[in-house]
Order: C-alpha cells, then structure tokens, then sequence
C-alpha cells in the first residue's frame, strides 16, 4: 500500500508540474504578445487555456481517488490535499496569464504598453517565468532550499511593480488615464502570478518540514 | 460513526459561515472607510485581519480530523475538501476588504475616491456585502436557488465595474492618473471579493447536487 500510495503521489507531482510548465509557457507567450502586440500569438494562449484546466481536474480526481482508497493520515493526507490547492493555483497563473493575452488582443492592433514601461514588462515577464520554472522543479524535487529562492524571486516582482507605478504615478507621464489603467491592471497580474507561485512553493516547504512560511500580503 | 462525522461537518459549516460574515463585515468597514476618508475604521479592518486567518486555520484542522478519523468516501470526502478550499476562499475575501482598507489609509487625509465616482463604489460595496450575507447563508443553509442569486449579483457587480471604466477612461476625466490607477484596483478587489464569493457558491451547488457550474472568467 505505501508503495502503490507513493506512485500515485508520484504521478499527482508530475501532473503539477506539468501545469506549472504550462502556465509559464502561456505567461512567457503572453508576454511576448502584449509586447509586440503579435494577434495571433494572444489568440493562441487565450484558445490554450483549457488545457491546464483538464490538467488540473485529472489531477483533482487522482487525488480524491487516493484519498478514497489509501486513506492517507497525518502528513500523507496534508501532502494530498495540498496538491488539491496547489492544482487550483497553478490554474490561477494560466488565468492571469490568459488576461494578459486579453489586453493584448483588446487593444491590437495598438500596443497597449508605451515604449518606455516596456522593458519593466520584458523584465516582469522574465521573472514571472522563472518563478514558474523554478515552482515546477520544487513541486518535482521538493527542495525546500530551491522554494526559497522563489520568496527572493517575489521581492524582485513587488521591486518592479513599485517602480512601474513610479513611473506612471510622474507627472511628466505622457500617455493619459486609459493607458495607465491598463498598465495598473496588467502589473498586478503579474504579481499575483508570482504571488501564487510563492504559494505553491511554501506548500511544499511544509509539506516537507512540517512548517508553513509566513504569509505575506 | 454517521452522526459523528454529521456533526463534525456541521460544526466546519458554521465556521465557514463565520468567515463569509467576517468578510462581509470587514468590507463594509472598509468601504465606509474609503468612502469617508476614515481613518480609524480603516486602521480597525486592518488590525481584525488576523480573525478570519484564524478561524480559517481551525477550520482546516477540523477539516483534517475529521479526514483522519472519519475517512469519508465518495461525496462525504468531497465536501470535506470543498470546506478546505471555501476556508481558502473565504479568507482571501478577508484579504481584498484589507486591501480596500489599505488604500483608504495610504491616501488619508486625503479620499481616494472622487465624488463622481463615490456612488459606484458605494454599490459596489453594497452589493459585495450583500454577496458575503448571500454566501453565508448558502453555507449554512446549502440552497442551491440561493446559490443562483450570486450569479446575478456578481452580473451587477461586472456591470459596476464596467460603468466605473467607463466613467474614468471619459476624456472629460479631471482627476488624474493616479487617482485612475487607485480606482481601477479598487473595482477589481470589489470585483475579485464577488468572483470569490461565487466561487464558494458554486462548490455548495457541487456538493448538493454533484454537477459544478461552469466558471467564468
């Protein structure tokens, strides 16, 4: 039983990390689209988005079907139903993801980022995508010294969100309200995508230590 | 056994229910406090935040004994998992009323809110409140009719929403940029605290009849 328990929980990894690969992919095309303000490729992550989705309800079932049938207690079942939440937030970054694509499309064929925020978003976006790498080699490894780097990952994004809005907050700000909003809503997509990858990786780290990291908001 | 387990669930409803009326209650706090440019309210909604994590975290324990000792099958295992992701929920209701709250102290004394668009966010608290006591009520009470009434409130609140862009991207818009920004976040928290609140319908209509509304994003 604990063998067959472990494979499962085995297949139950790979299923998230195989969604936080996704939602990495779909933020690092979504950022390239809102970039260079590339139609097809928006289009191409907004028609992906059910595919995390379908990930993440097969790994719901396996892990219900785990817990019907081994009835894990104390730390096995902790592990289960945290892979219950982490799918839930790994299907979170694919949204947020996917509305970046959607500012890209609802304002095609016009950039929706001047020039000059577009190196903070090329920078938001490496980040972001990074996170995701590094959230799915933790969900995989477990290493709970690689999920801190995720907490270091996450000062980065809130240091670029800040000065984002610093340069959108000058008065010498060139492109008017509308362009602002979207830029507003569009940063915080960004940290709320690293938000919840910061997340996934503190699940882990109590997974394996037993001790959940402080949350910070 | 049936009755223990019936009892334990009953007692993690009420929580849950406790938390929907925290949350509730910390939005309206913090909606009168934007409103009013209060200070000492805001600083208040502030200082309750750790109430709601609490109760959540004793509500996911509960949640796990009951898992340990019960080991539910089938629905009874579902609605146990769905009572540790409506805590999840629940609690990030509490974290946008802080958010709401936080602008409204960043800005004091000044108000974050122009007048013009003063009424719009009045609604939209009214109605985010009004979706928390709706929320509350499902989760004690598990009717799914009533469960419906969260999707036509949050249609209200996606068109507050939308009304309030529009009111901010008018050309005739006097009050700036980093008054727009301020307010573009705002309407999202207003409409992330509805989305969350259907959300946690939605899992009462799953649990009683076995089907999961679409989601909508």
């Amino acid at each position: 039983m604990r063998t067959a328990y472990h494979s499962q929980l085995d297949s139950l990894s790979n299923d998230l990390a195989s969604m936080a690969e996704l939602a990495g992919n779909s933020m690092q095309r979504a950022t390239t689209a809102l970039l260079e303000a590339d139609l097809a490729l928006a289009e191409q992550v907004i028609g992906d988005d059910t595919k995390l989705n379908e990930v993440r309800v097969s790994a719901e079932e396996k892990a219900f079907a785990l817990l019907a049938l081994q009835a894990p207690v104390a730390g096995d079942l902790r592990t289960v139903v945290a892979t219950i939440n982490t799918a839930g937030d790994l299907e979170r970054m694919g949204v947020l993801a996917l509305h970046v694509a959607t500012a890209a499309r609802r304002r095609h064929p016009q950039h929706v980022v001047p020039a000059e925020v577009a190196p903070s978003f090329a920078e938001m976006g490496r980040v972001a995508c990074d996170m995701a790498e590094v959230a799915q080699q933790v969900l995989l490894s477990r290493d709970v010294a690689l999920a801190a780097q995720l907490e270091s990952d996450d000062d980065a994004m809130d240091q670029l969100h800040k000065d984002l809005f610093s340069v959108m907050m000058a008065p010498e700000w060139p492109h008017g309200v509308a362009t602002a909003v979207d830029i507003a809503l569009l940063g915080r997509f960004y940290e709320r995508f690293a938000d919840h990858a910061v997340v996934n990786a503190r699940r882990v780290v109590f997974m394996v230590t037993g001790q959940m990291p402080e949350e910070e908001y």
